[in-house]
């Protein structure tokens, strides 16, 4: 179903294509099995690249004996941190930032943080014989306290992971904050806000003040870290990996190897899954040094339980939430507390935290603390919205739980405290037009929402999530002209999601052409201008805007052909739903068609290239609603019905617009039902499996409804905004309310697992 | 050496980087073997395909019956010609043209008109079983009289090869000809003239009359053909191959295969050598119905022997001279008969044997008449200059034999009759700037002309080799400037011989930059603008141009972008010498590599294409002059010295120029005295291998000396030529008037190998 409410910054009801669903470009090779993924590659003469990783969750590195692994038949070269230019020469990276931290994750330099820390690499000709060498290295631990979590992290006298980490303080969102010199495991405290809360608490008739926390979990794509490197001696390095930014990758790695970017050629595959995590590289520098050492190129894939324990989840978080609301519902102040694990190494996703959790409302006093907090467990990386579902968790919780202490139907509630465009969230930034108020008219509207529960143990529960799109880091697009009449389209944007098809329908759109008239392709780092990665939910609006420009430069250069052959000038050719029309003779006209057959003779074929930086796709707001059942008996939660809403602004490609809506509830119900990381004491995940790892499966789902809302947004010549990221925000607090009315028991801790409804209901029937 | 005449083109003396000899970009992958060649690609599940070729030189077809082949366990598909649609639906190309007869090279129709001539092809999981499964095929065939060269072929009551071939006359170089209703094996006769002949013949006070013959010899390019090609089911088709031009080859598969081009993609591979024999694919129309009949990556690797025998040679010829000169040297006509051989199908090389055989010289009076003739031999293809070798054979081998007859040193009666810029050559075309008598000052200047022969048994032969050079296809190319100020530069120019490198150098000099910080790549055809083939000498000429243009739009753009910086206007805005200066503030100054630092913060990074269709990189001349040794018991030739002079208005990278004028001579060498198909009566190579046919090797040279004339082209901005084809003209009739000259008999026909030697001198002996 689709709501069109507005379409200011469209042409209402004029496009041709956008909105339409053909097949994808890249379908048929998806669903044949020809699409070649980052474990597809085959070279002559290659080797395998295997990984040691450390047993230990906190230990020093005191020796590392490689020799016994480099006299086994077959192996190759053996690699360790030793081999990364940027760990061995501080001077080109001396600060903790960037590169040097990955490289550090990359292969571990002084001490190890992790259990599954990379340590050393093994490149053998076969993947068998790589393996049997990794058990031939002797490194010698000094194993230290395990830190596994914030609360241990936090603790007065607490270990300290690293020796020379100091806590930062910053008052802005954007800002390198301040030094306070204090050695901690708290890497920085962010602190935002807003009018008075003192003050607001005091004209509050209600207040409400809870903890809300939730665990480690995992993006669960599909296809494992993979790549293959192959560096010619003295000349360039290639990798072919499957990532999210290719640019990025590029970046990365000529830090790390201290060589040019120019060098390096990044090949993108086709890449399964991804959801954040595949924006960061781990393996690409380790292949680049083997394939160095040993002339060949070098292939490493991951197991599954490297991807578990070596790779970047989401951030485990603890958020106190008070607020306090007038008897109407007026919320008149907010203050939150927010602690997110980053793992091994600085930078969880807080700041997405700090900045959405209550920004969809308009409340004059705020006051939100963030902390990002080192511990013994993997790096974070970013999923899909980085810590925006734990954030919204906690405020839609607490926002559905003030609404019961008010009285109030949970809808009207937070439409009583709606921001609307212009009024400024506690970032400092107003509001964009942003169907805010509009997801939430239709929500309430929707039948779905007073249908009855039609039963005992049942609830129904109701969340939005808010989410201002990121990017902003610049795509580019070139399109060149074929004398049929269709037209290539080059970017260097990952497609993880169906970006292909939505941007060739942009380009459709602009040119007069039908979809499976553009054909996509994704290129290397040396075929296409800088693009950044494919994150933020930005790729379908940036590169999207970027290959707009460049049909807007093929018109203007065709249109400058048919001027030449009627001898008219350049601006008295216009270009009118997909025709050239001279306007000093109206007779005068060229389909695209016929004007692409003559371009070889009048200055050959059309090739234009543009950019967008400009980026700043924008905010945008989804919602949904969960009918739960539960069974007191096992605490097994059954999913009656779900509808997700999202402001789309316009949908380019309706069937991955509800692909997104849809896979984002997916992830959010696993997240707040099942999926956690179990962590021995000892800091070792016990369930590194994807059987022991409980991602939902299509058998614990009901059909999931989507309802796209169209609100124009005003920045994109059509009107599009991100679908990728919104989607998976609200699961976790509307199935949190869903369960908490359903068993009369407020359910603050994710995952709400069959145990952990047990577990309530018995604390509920014991304090009865 | 260099000698260097003019640069009026140019800018004399200021060039930093053209004349310099960095690294070729692509070298350290060639010498580590890490380039990948047409035959390097290795796919999941792909299959191995085989052709079957016929035994008879000439034969219809009665029928084929494949049953027993696509019984054999692990063969997946047969194809015949039934599966090329463009040979079933007549209608899609009902004339003789084009892709229609390149289909039936590729895959015989009814009839097979030469031994090697494919017939059916196999896909098998290993070459191996598709090897066998072709010994199962049954083809019926009417064996049919053989027509195995010109003199057969030109007969009266001649077995006709094609049932609907009539002969075409044309007088005019371009024209389409006038269809003359005579069915023949003559294809087409071609008729220039200027002035009138017979007049000419009478103010001469000596002429001489000769006919001059070769035999059909082969291009001898170390990689056999070699593709890959992947049909998606209901897809697109991709196809990995060696070639010469990939938009070529796009072209003839979709017309061949009668799909769009669009749903094709041409993705290069290194190539091994192609001398204009790879312009023309064999294999890949075949390996996609294959591919699309298994929904498998098809592969398929020629042998040499099938690269002898089923792909184009160069034609054999038969070419009377008479000329006509006054006592003083001034020749007063010339009157040639050329007939050239175009084996199975109409197309041989004849119009370049016409225009250019005498078009060095200003000659009032001529009278060409050219003539392509079909034959049971190997449809021909273009090698190097195509045409022109075995046309200066006879017009450089008369002129010495002129000289002679006059008592005129051989260079002097060139010099005499040296066309100038302006004089019109046969084919009506004035001469543009180039350097004729330059080249032959030069050459009769240069010591070697001069130096004691020393020796009995010895002779020294010199001439010269004219060629207009061809393209004019248009090239593109596409750049985009790196944040470290490098620059990559994307064309869709195979890189047959240093033209990475050499238009590299063109983009370094106009932005100021290294070669090194330009790195070039070739990339697939979904990936750049339409570009042509790389032939006809014009890749680093035209693709040159492109890229010069493609660099000029980055300056223009980076000039924009200082503005914005500086606030100033972009006309206000100058780069020279690779620095980007406010005219309003010299103070204000960027180098290319400060301002490319900048682009991410001024809109984004610049990316520029552009296109040449101008072409016409113009005629030039080559010389060569050899001094040889023969042993009159054996008839061996000992090569005493050699040195090749040619025209290249500006060298690039003098290296590859250098390498061009080595090899042409080489290649030159081996066509005049010894390589040489020989056939059996019934038209069966009988020397197919590398072994059997004789090139030389590295034993039978001496150094080849190298004088490079600049004499700079007014149509290149820097004044470039092309350097690939002329230095293979010239060897032919430079080495018949050395050996001629020291046995004292003309050698009028090719090759000149050991046996002629001694049959020649037996016969002088003889009639002494």
């Amino acid at each position: 179903m689709t709501t069109t409410i507005d379409k200011t910054a469209g042409t209402p009801g004029k496009y041709k294509v956008l909105g339409t669903r053909p097949v994808r470009h890249d379908g048929i090779e998806k669903v044949t099995g020809a699409a070649r993924y980052g474990a597809d590659m085959n070279m002559p003469e290659m080797l395998h690249g295997k990984i040691l990783r450390s047993p230990h969750a906190h230990a020093r590195i005191r020796s590392i004996d490689t020799s016994k692994a480099e006299a086994l038949p077959g192996v190759m070269a053996v690699a360790t941190s030793k081999d990364l230019p940027i760990i061995q020469a501080r001077e080109l990276n001396p600060g903790q930032g960037g590169p040097r931290l990955l490289a550090e994750n990359d292969l571990a330099d002084k001490k190890v943080l992790y259990k599954g820390h990379a340590v050393a690499a093994v490149a053998a000709t076969s993947p068998h014989i790589a393996e049997e060498a990794l058990a031939l290295i002797a490194v010698d631990y000094e194993v230290l306290p395990t830190v596994l979590g914030w609360r241990e992290a936090m603790k007065e006298g607490a270990t300290l992971l690293h020796d020379n980490l100091t806590e930062k303080f910053s008052a802005t969102r954007g800002g390198a904050g301040e030094d306070t010199g204090n050695k901690s495991n708290v890497a920085s405290h962010l602190q935002l806000k807003m009018g008075n809360v003192e003050q607001g608490f005091k004209e509050a008739d209600t207040i409400l003040e809870r903890e809300y926390n939730t665990q480690t979990i995992h993006q669960g794509y599909i296809e494992p870290f993979a790549c293959t490197a192959q560096w010619i001696p003295e000349g360039r390095l290639t990798i072919w990996t499957s990532t999210q930014g290719i640019f990025g990758v590029r970046g990365n790695v000529a830090a790390i190897l201290n060589i040019p970017e120019s060098m390096i050629k990044i090949v993108p595959m086709e890449i399964g899954g991804g959801f954040g995590g595949k924006g960061t590289g781990y393996l690409e520098p380790v292949a680049a040094v083997l394939s160095k050492k040993t002339g060949h190129p070098i292939k490493m894939v991951m197991s599954r339980k490297e991807v578990f324990e070596g790779t970047g989840p989401s951030s485990g978080t603890s958020i106190t939430v008070k607020i306090g609301a007038k008897k109407d519902g007026t919320i008149t102040a907010a203050q939150l507390g927010m602690i997110y694990e980053a793992g091994a190494y600085p930078g969880s996703p807080m700041v997405g935290g700090v900045t959405s959790a209550v920004s969809a409302y308009k409340i004059d006093n705020v006051l939100i603390d963030g902390y990002d907090v080192v511990c013994n467990k993997p790096k974070t990386a970013a999923y899909r919205a980085p810590g925006h579902p734990q954030a919204a968790f906690a405020a839609e919780s607490a926002l559905d739980e003030l609404a019961d202490m008010l009285g109030m139907d949970p809808m009207d509630l937070r439409l009583k405290n709606v921001a609307m465009e212009g009024d400024r969230a506690v970032t400092g930034v107003p509001h964009a037009h942003v169907g805010l108020k509009e997801v939430m008219d239709v929500m309430k509207a929707h039948p779905h929402y007073t249908a009855p529960l039609g039963g005992p143990n049942r609830g129904r529960g109701v969340a939005t999530g808010y989410r201002l799109n990121g990017g902003g880091s610049g795509s580019s697009a070139t399109i060149n002209v074929l004398a049929n009449g269709t037209v290539n389209l080059t970017t260097g944007s990952m497609d993880l999601s169906g970006t292909r098809v939505a941007i060739a329908m942009q380009v459709a759109e602009t040119l007069g052409l039908t979809a499976e008239e553009v054909t996509p392709q994704v290129v290397d780092t040396d075929s296409v201008g800088w693009t950044g990665g494919s994150g933020g939910s930005r790729i379908t609006f940036d590169t999207g805007r970027a290959s707009i420009a460049a049909a807007q430069l093929v018109i203007e250069q065709m249109g400058a052909r048919a001027a030449r052959l009627w001898e008219v000038q350049p601006e008295d050719v216009e270009f009118v739903d997909g025709i050239f029309i001279c306007t000093k003779n109206t007779d005068d006209k060229f389909t695209f068609k016929e004007l692409a057959g003559k371009l070889m003779t009048t200055g050959g074929p059309v090739t234009c290239s543009a950019m967008d930086t400009q980026g700043g796709v924008g905010g945008a707001l989804a919602g949904n609603i969960f009918d739960v059942e539960v069974d007191p008996e096992t605490g097994k939660v059954d999913i009656l019905r779900s509808t997700v809403f999202l402001d789309i602004g316009q949908a380019a490609h309706p069937s991955y617009v509800e692909g997104q809506m849809q896979g984002g509830t997916l992830q959010g119900i696993g997240w707040a039902l099942n999926e956690e990381y179990f962590f021995t004491p000892e800091g070792v995940m016990a369930n590194s499996s994807l059987l022991d790892y409980r991602m939902p499966t299509s058998l614990d789902l009901p059909m999931i409804d989507t309802v796209i809302i169209e609100y124009a947004n005003p920045r994109h010549p059509y009107g599009l905004r991100g679908a990728g990221e919104h989607p998976i925000i609200a699961p976790l607090p509307a199935m949190a309310n869903a369960v908490s009315r359903a068993i009369g028991v407020r359910m603050a801790t994710l995952p709400i697992s069959p145990g952990a409804i047990l577990e309530a209901i018995e604390k509920k029937n014991t304090n009865k």
